[in-house]
């Protein structure tokens, strides 16, 4: 287990972490296998998505604040973030990324983004990675 | 791969699940690996999120709701669930957890949820635990 | 790993490939462990969801249109497709399966769809199959 510590900014922002995913994989030495990034928090997330044109993190930013309005009308709790937790839960709280010949597996336009939906803060992206059993290698 | 039993009360619920959970990872012995609840349902998912303050949940599914209504015009599916299909795709039909030296490694407020949408009803939450292979404890 | 190959046909539409994976979990002769399906790609994405009613998934996507419009004002990104970006995200990259005794854990009514948001494109969907330990087998 490895942890990535990330200090966010705004209080909507994607935070590429691919290069520090990359980066544990190859210390890791697996060559075979599954890395999962995890989010310990409740009102931010992790996605897959677009590494090239930042427009595409605006365009989904404002997109679930759309959806998810800070001041929806009925909501209780006292904290005014709940529109943080959901944005999070939309998101998913972890990814896999396969690895193969210790490399991450990955899309030519995909980057590993930590989704801090309640920043300004001091974060942490938690990475593990599974290898395959030995003897299975000739498999998939 | 183990079986935890749910009987839900409402049609949108958010049960947690977490503890159960728990006990499953302990009972494996396994001490370092990845834990997998899934849903085996169309109509629920699985989340983790805020485990402490009950408003959190009930702003989630005041959201889910409002952003995806019963009676949304243009359903063509004729059980009247369909607003369930979407939430459960939304929330997503599984979660992964770290587990380290024995523990879930979850963060202070995070609880694993089984998502109803379309209950009530008496649904199952499959869990998985993979080891991570001996050679490689010493690495991450 | 392996590689599914899909052409898709719409600009949004689901294409179940859950026979393609069964065949692929099948030929590992992997008995226990855990099947992930991954999108590589940043617009279109993978879910579990109903197999049975078509009407199913034409009731999601016109959910997910209705949410998140193509010409939703402010969106910045020039290829026109921002809202292709957040659907995929939306759905997720990746599905985690449970294998026991060879097989997919799947519900009755699940299927395994990859997501397009943005075709028609010739498309992948990367299958890796890992084993839980042989010593661990008689756990969970």
């Amino acid at each position: 287990m490895y942890k990535i510590h990330i200090a966010t900014e705004q209080r909507d922002q994607f935070v590429e972490i691919t290069d520090r995913v990359r980066k544990i994989v190859a210390r890791s030495q697996v060559q075979h296998g599954l890395v999962t990034v995890y989010s310990p928090h409740t009102t931010a997330g992790i996605t897959i998505n677009e590494n090239a044109d930042p427009d595409v993190v605006h365009d989904m930013l404002l997109t679930l604040k759309r959806l998810v309005p800070q001041d929806t009308p009925g909501f209780k709790h006292a904290e005014h973030n709940s529109d943080s937790h959901v944005k999070a839960s939309m998101m998913g709280s972890s990814c896999n990324v396969i690895v193969e010949d210790g490399e991450l597996v990955l899309g030519t336009w995909q980057g590993i983004y930590f989704c801090e939906f309640d920043g300004p803060r001091q974060r942490l992206a938690i990475v593990k990675v599974l290898e395959k059993q030995e003897g299975m290698m000739d498999h998939f």
